[in-house]
């Protein structure tokens, strides 16, 4: 996860395929709504991550900081040194109107989304001043309620094939018990683990150093277009952005910050994959490792994460274990919390369409409630993070806590959720 | 560890050669010794780690408990279930006298060690009422100072080539920092860690759960003598008796008491090296486990108990660290704490022997002190528990702290030792 190639924000879009648009639970923003062009417009200025942007964010708006960055006759800005701020107000007067960069991200089935939107997953706002300024998605999934039940996987880009199969298996079982498999979509761990979720039918998001319409590594262009369909690509980096080396490093906090913890597969010392392991702990996520072999050194910098206190985890029952045990984070252990009717209309008709039991396939679940698999899987991911679905085999039935279907239906709140 | 062959305490003496008698740091007993006659007989009457024997052993002597069982007139002992009592006196009225088993000890170069002995390894005493009656021992080592610069590496018979060489390598990276192997002579980890020690020069013990002159397995015998010769072997067991699977469980209380820490290379799940390494923990001992792949079910005991607390180690630094830091019983790292006068004259011919610089081999200072390569390295270790000498390289030499060759050789304290 720490290779790059060379970086320029340039501005040439389509890379990947635009997939058909896919349903989104909220609706793409207006041109009215100046804050999301604002913040658009500042994810072309400022590096991922600016501790010193982030900390003007929390006295101006982005609006205000926007405006105060294009107009030379402004004071400098408290806290934020000399240089930066002369390379801000650079980047800001050649920066031209966000709305093509809002127009592309819907256009390829996507959204920018930012903070106080629905959808936003609060947990990044854990990371404080570097907290993202906002996140360009593509694909389907409410990533709130997915972060909710996620966990990341990651580690070395040039695995032993040992670390390949356990990363692929442990993200086969973390999907089999209705955890979102998250990672960094490079080659290695990170890959197997994205394929491994997604050979399961299960889901996962690829959180990336780039634009999300700028598939990188080239090699994963039909990986990160599969995520894009079945799963979410997330990044911090508008439409055509590439990678740098720091950029790897300051989306790993966006992998720590996102999930309920980082699994670590394989990772040499000093490995990128340990900095995502660091910002876990830093957050208060839980810090996994899988050991091998003490004579591999692709090992050596795990068994350093778990020398130092990290979870020696073999397979994917100690991981939900270990991540499920927040009961604040984990409402499925105690019943369906969310009413019927505070979900979204299409979650609720895939609701409407879920068995009590036998349980049902995903397909057969979509075409009852009139929608794609893909659709289908994302909200019932949703539904499974909401306390409503489980999984059970390779199908999807309403939760069994007490008589959940005829609750969850009605809308009201099952015995014991809020008791 | 678990593996075993049918039981029976038969008293056929030599099935090892006997070795030329090496030299012994204290006089065989005398056969007015009662104390150590009696214990020597209690050991053929009772099993290894009978908690009932050891609670009447502290209210009588090992004459009188003897005595007792061997008069039908006496009462039955409190604390004592009547079958096991009756078992007792059977044993009692048919064992004959001890004294042939002590000849027959001292003539194969060994020892018959008892609780008060200069030589009694004290570590045992944290044993209780489990603590051994007595210690059948074969090999020049000095015991007591041996245990305590020594560390258990235990592990499955049947290891995978991974496990066999990582323990080969432990042993080795732990020999050459001047600690001394401790394992139970079983094929797999057990015979690889003895090697290790043995071909890195080192020191190693064995701690059976047979008679020290009944080879077990049968195809150790050669490593066996090896280890007779140039380290020692310990067993509760008398001459000629045999392993028993309980007889394998319980010898491993030894292990972990004998030791500063346990280390487990490779287990199963529900292993004896698990049994171990619980002992370890109960002790106040270092419990420490290799990791390796995840897929091996041969690291899966392993796993659990690192998943339990225990210490991931990858190589002997780390192992050293972790069991060099108790201060008290660790006077090498201090100077020097034991004068020469109260050293055994063959030690402190030794001693003479050691350069200050640059270190001398093994071989050289045995011709220097006069003595046979094997005696001079018992008294080597023996000197470096003490803190006098220290391995540099293959060799060895005086320990660098201030000026210690005069202090060392002048029996005085060195500076620091007692400030």
């Amino acid at each position: 996860m720490t290779s790059h190639r060379s970086s320029h924000s340039d501005h040439t879009h389509p890379t990947l395929p635009a997939p058909a648009p896919a349903p989104v639970p909220t609706p793409p923003p207006g041109t009215g709504d100046t804050e999301r062009l604002a913040r658009a417009a500042l994810t072309r200025i400022v590096e991922p991550g600016d501790e010193q942007a982030g900390h003007a964010l929390r006295t101006h708006d982005a609006t205000t900081l926007l405006a105060l960055l294009r107009d030379p006759r402004e004071p400098p800005l408290p806290g934020t040194g000399t240089r930066r701020l002369a390379g801000w107000r650079h980047r800001a007067r050649t920066t031209t109107t966000p709305e093509a960069d809002l127009d592309h991200i819907t256009r390829l089935g996507g959204r920018f989304l930012i903070p106080g939107d629905p959808d936003w997953p609060t947990q990044l706002d854990d990371l404080g001043d570097t907290r993202p300024i906002g996140l360009w998605t593509r694909g389907p999934a409410p990533l709130r309620t997915w972060a909710l039940r996620s966990v990341a996987l990651v580690g070395a880009r040039a695995c032993t094939p040992y670390g390949a199969h356990t990363a692929a298996d442990l993200a086969t079982g973390l999907s089999r018990h209705g955890w979102i498999v998250v990672s960094g979509a490079a080659y290695g761990i990170d890959g197997a683990a994205h394929r491994g979720a997604l050979a399961a039918g299960g889901a996962t998001a690829a959180v990336l150093a780039s634009g999300v319409d700028t598939p990188y590594p080239r090699g994963h262009s039909g990986l990160l277009d599969r995520i894009a369909h079945q799963g979410i690509l997330i990044g911090e980096l508008p439409p055509g952005s590439h990678p740098t080396p720091s950029r790897f490093i300051l989306r790993n906090r966006v992998i720590a910050a996102l999930t309920r913890g980082t699994v670590v597969v394989e990772a040499r010392h000093r490995s990128g994959s340990l900095v995502t392991a660091r910002a876990a702990t830093r957050l208060g996520r839980h810090t996994m490792g899988v050991p091998g072999p003490v004579t591999s050194a692709l090992s050596a910098g795990v068994h350093e994460l778990l020398r130092g206190g990290a979870t020696l985890v073999t397979d994917a029952d100690e991981i939900v274990e270990l991540v499920g045990s927040i009961g604040d984070l984990a409402p499925a252990r105690r019943g369906p919390v969310l009413p019927r009717d505070l979900l979204h209309p299409a979650t609720a008709q895939v609701l409407e369409a879920l068995p009590a039991h036998p349980p049902a396939p995903t397909t057969e679940i979509a075409h009852r409630a009139g929608t794609t698999p893909d659709d289908a899987l994302a909200r019932l991911y949703e539904l499974h993070a909401l306390g409503h679905a489980e999984r059970d085999g390779d199908g999807w039935r309403l939760t069994n806590t007490g008589n959940p279907a005829s609750n969850a239906r009605r809308g009201g709140p099952c015995p014991g959720a809020y008791g």
